[in-house]
């Protein structure tokens, strides 16, 4: 597939089909029809074929796709052949539990180091083992160790100034969970994670059955 | 707006419009022009517009829309005038760091309790000083306290029969952060948060940044 020519809702998409796939592959399956992957997905069996188009095409009319080809090249699209370095700004809550995931090392995200602004964090190891850092010594270390993502977990109020930092010191990718979305310059790219507005979803979705709020 | 009548593509972004309306809100802004919530939204104007008239259209030609009215009516769509009673399942990394999270009693979710069936757990109580139940007496504690939302934060392979667990004992709505999607009977919902996949649209954009791996 030539990146970048997938519409961006079909490419948000991939990473499902890629899981899928991988659960198929798992159970040892050869092959999967478009209407059980369009059960799966919750699309037609046509959107299925269209966007499997896009990636290349590797379906045969009433034979359905090769589960293992069409894992590897889902893996291949979503760039899981490479090793990225990964930090994580804010040591609270959230990225101490990313910084323990244990799905990076599977998906290829090494984990290089934590950094907080916070005097009692910094020099501190988390439980999993990732050194934290002060905020102070960001541009040095990323001098000195190439890092492709950083996942930005800090108070709503310093994402962007952090992002910024980041961006300015050669860091291509962000992975913000800060609850307030961040921009990227040009040629730099946000996956903005808000956790907020799902459980807000929720809200919408169970309203009426709560109780009233004093 | 009479619920469920705009189209689920409008109603996921309802949250985001909330959270622009609260930041303007914040700033102590009067008004604001469907233009500048496109920029925003990385939408059209029209498309805003559109959006805006399925919640029941507060705006005036060339006039804009009035900031406190419609953050008011927006909140009122998302439920956030009522309280939620929330469980969280899985005392591990994601767990801790929910049951942490400041946010819920801003949006009206009071944390009752975790559960876990690792025995250094239970009986615990997390950081933020929820205590953590023995996964055994979740049917009993949900007998005797209503509850309206499940986290589920366990392994992949128990998701879907803790979410059947928490269905059949009365509880509607789960928010699943398990790396497997969930699904709900008739008249449940489920929220699935796959914290994975927007890690993959990251190496998606940094594919041929990395390091090959061996």
């Amino acid at each position: 597939m030539a990146q970048g020519k997938a519409p961006e809702t079909v490419v948000r998409r991939i990473p499902r089909y890629y899981r899928y796939l991988e659960d198929l592959f798992l159970m040892g399956r050869d092959r999967v029809s478009s209407q059980e992957l369009a059960g799966r997905m919750g699309l037609t069996a046509s959107q299925i074929r269209q966007d499997l188009n896009c990636f290349g095409g590797f379906g045969q009319q009433g034979y359905g796709y090769n589960v293992a080809e069409l894992r590897r090249e889902l893996a291949r699209i979503l760039g899981l052949g490479e090793l990225y370095r990964l930090i994580i700004i804010g040591a609270g809550n959230i990225g101490q539990a990313l910084a323990n995931y244990h799905g990076f090392d599977k998906d290829g995200f090494e984990v290089l180091a934590a950094f907080d602004s916070a005097p009692d964090r910094v020099g501190t190891r988390l439980s999993g083992g990732v050194m934290v850092h002060a905020m102070n010594d960001l541009e040095a270390f990323l001098a000195q160790n190439h890092t492709d993502v950083a996942v930005v977990a800090t108070p709503r109020d310093s994402a962007q100034d952090v992002a910024d930092r980041l961006f300015a010191a050669g860091v291509h990718f962000v992975w913000n969970f800060a609850p307030a979305d961040v921009t990227a310059p040009e040629g730099c790219h946000v996956e903005n994670v808000q956790l907020t507005d799902s459980l807000l979803m929720l809200s919408y979705r169970a309203r009426g059955f709560g109780r009233a709020r004093e």
